[in-house]
């Protein structure tokens, strides 16, 4: 896509989608909070967007008057500080290649005065509490590089809207190298292997029942970066050499040690919350009931055959192979058996009824608690963000405003 | 007291008690499985025996034909492996002094090769998980030196019971140094100051309601120091330095640094146990509602004036001064009713209702939970170890048997 010289056919309106991710080695603490530079590096997996996606559609127009932004079809307040950074930095991006596509001294420098106008909505709850702004941020920085025909290594836009974001950047198993520069220029997403490469890997979300609110992530990262000497640890000594060895492992595709680091990264992780002061709990009793779970389901089976980790909230997310897929959703089913008020239980990739063993069944489901999970959401690894062609699914109209696609 | 030798009056039987204490800064994990030995040293607030003791009497005979032991007044093993130990090293410092005082060449052997007989029986409920195993074996060792005629620093010997006993020792403030020896001779308890040190400090035990049974602490401990690498890097780096601090904050009487040290202790201990794997939690959803109370109280009073700790269970352990007793004891009421079942819900010292001004309870006291605490507990620093002298305290009767006097 060329930058938008005078004179040339380009799009005013951009549609585009990104994905969400899971880490399995976590980010938590920032070493700059302007600029979002992190106190370590982390790994993680970006999920299929037939799942879990943003789609973001930006416009600009010389009969503009402002800049606005609508969230989910309501409109929101566009002067959110990190969402102007990565309004500027996308600008300034633009600003630099027209300048130079343009021979540095003339050209048409209208559209980047032009206003701009931005809708993003999730096809999922943001009430469930699956890290939508990494997706929302990714989404964001990645529709207005297209409107502004800006190319180029974009994660390290995206995360100055929220750190996270960077690694929605790309599709499969993605790595954000926490870098050593001030200005954070080498604090960027890189791709460790595609959406292809692991091919039989799934993801199981369990969206458990609605708990009181949490101590929100950013607060929550800054209270331990002061507090706890255990994460300073964990920072300094601990991620380096898991970065290391998550890579190896997803390059072997050794599921066995995959899953074995991504458990004990998410509970240290858990562990440097809670030696916060004053401590930070995410994980409720049925997040305790998952873990018991999935250690109960693998000591049976004698490996890891499931693996459990959580961000800053209840919800588990399991990373299993397709080979157990049907055997543990139905562990999962007896387990939490669902409540019959209609809705979905099972979301997402289908999957076969299965009958395991009454031995397992015996073994690994214990006091099943009724409810206690919403639903499940099947997914597996999917590609990074992506324009959408298809003119329908713009969330803003010729005229430049929302409701007229919905 | 003198050795038991021969032609000497001396007790065939005597009846000791020793108290409970809970660390602030907590001992978890051991570098020798069998001697016991720490991978750091710890720090703890002997309890009163008016509320929490053990009593233990010891009587030997030779008339007995076996070694026995009764606890809570049920035929129990006397080969533990633990109780062993410190059976023996008591027998061998006897057998040592009795050589000693009696040139090493003469007197009467007899005593030393009678068999024993022990009983003993607590004043709590073992089910209340109030750590009964170190104020057992602190009684046990107390009781059998008296008995043989054993003097000096006992506190090795109670260690290799159970770690935690050495502290059951003293009265006051108790540090285990953790030591440097190979065969463990100065990993011993000292006291740091003595129960009369600091008299308005007051305990509050909130006992909760019965949950699932939790991970053992002795193979808690093996798994944590196995697969934890936060636990490594607390004993290494910050205990050594919390020790200095916490004897200095006692030293000065300083609650506001003793209760956030104290809490923060409490938290790391609980940080390492969730990093171990499989993970291991301790507290239940009823001991962090207990954490979020005591952040309450105290940001609205804007200093520390409680502060909680918890051992390898749910029961919080809260400190605070005289002063603030009432008025939390009344928050406590609220927060946790008590289920009309006739059983008191307050026991201990005694405490005088408080009416606790509207603001303060609008502030701290959030969905109260009915019955999630069983009962509270109210107690103080006490003194260590001693002889009970009424002969209607025994629990073995003239024949060396119990039942006689309960």
């Amino acid at each position: 896509m060329s930058p938008p010289v005078a004179g040339e056919k380009r799009p005013a309106l951009v549609t585009c989608t990104a994905p969400v991710n899971i880490a399995v080695v976590k980010y938590w603490g920032k070493r700059d909070e302007k600029l979002i530079l992190p106190i370590n590096s982390s790994l993680s997996v970006t999920l299929h967007q037939d799942q879990l996606k943003t789609t973001t559609t930006a416009a600009f127009s010389r009969d503009f008057v402002e800049d606005c932004l609508w969230l989910n079809g309501e409109p929101a307040d566009i002067g959110h500080p990190r969402l102007q950074s990565c309004l500027r930095e996308i600008r300034r991006l633009a600003r630099k290649r027209h300048g130079e596509s343009s021979g540095g001294d003339e050209g048409d420098p209208l559209p980047l005065s032009y206003k701009v106008h931005i809708a993003s909505e999730n096809n999922f709850p943001t009430a469930a509490g699956l890290a939508s702004s990494a997706a929302g941020y990714a989404c964001l920085v990645y529709t207005l590089a297209r409107l502004y025909g800006v190319e180029g290594d974009l994660s390290e836009i995206a995360r100055q809207g929220s750190g996270s974001a960077c690694r929605s950047m790309f599709g499969g198993f993605v790595q954000w190298v926490m870098g050593d520069d001030a200005d954070g220029k080498d604090s960027v997403a890189q791709q460790v292997a595609p959406e292809t490469h692991w091919p039989e890997l799934r993801v199981l979300i369990l969206v458990v029942s609605a708990e009181k609110k949490v101590v929100g992530s950013t607060a929550g990262m800054q209270t331990s970066v002061k507090t706890s000497r255990l994460l300073k640890h964990r920072a300094e000594a601990v991620v380096p050499e898991r970065m290391v060895q998550m890579i190896h492992h997803i390059q072997q595709r050794d599921f066995e040690a995959f899953g074995q680091l991504t458990m004990k990264d998410s509970n240290q992780f858990h562990a440097t919350c809670l030696d916060t002061f004053p401590p930070i709990f995410y994980l409720s009793d049925t997040s305790k009931q998952v873990i018991a779970l999935v250690h109960r389901f693998n000591a049976h089976h004698g490996k890891t055959k499931v693996a459990y980790t959580f961000d800053a909230g209840p919800n588990a997310v399991l990373f299993l192979l397709d080979e157990t897929l049907e055997e543990f959703v139905e562990v999962v089913k007896r387990s939490f058996p669902p409540k019959s008020n209609g809705d979905q239980f099972l979301k997402g990739l289908s999957v076969k009824a299965a009958s395991p063993s009454e031995e397992l069944l015996a073994e690994v489901v214990r006091d099943p608690i009724p409810g206690a999970v919403r639903y499940l959401l099947i997914t597996k690894p999917g590609p990074g963000p992506s324009v959408v062609d298809d003119g329908s699914c713009h969330l803003l109209g010729e005229d430049g405003m929302p409701g007229s696609s919905s």
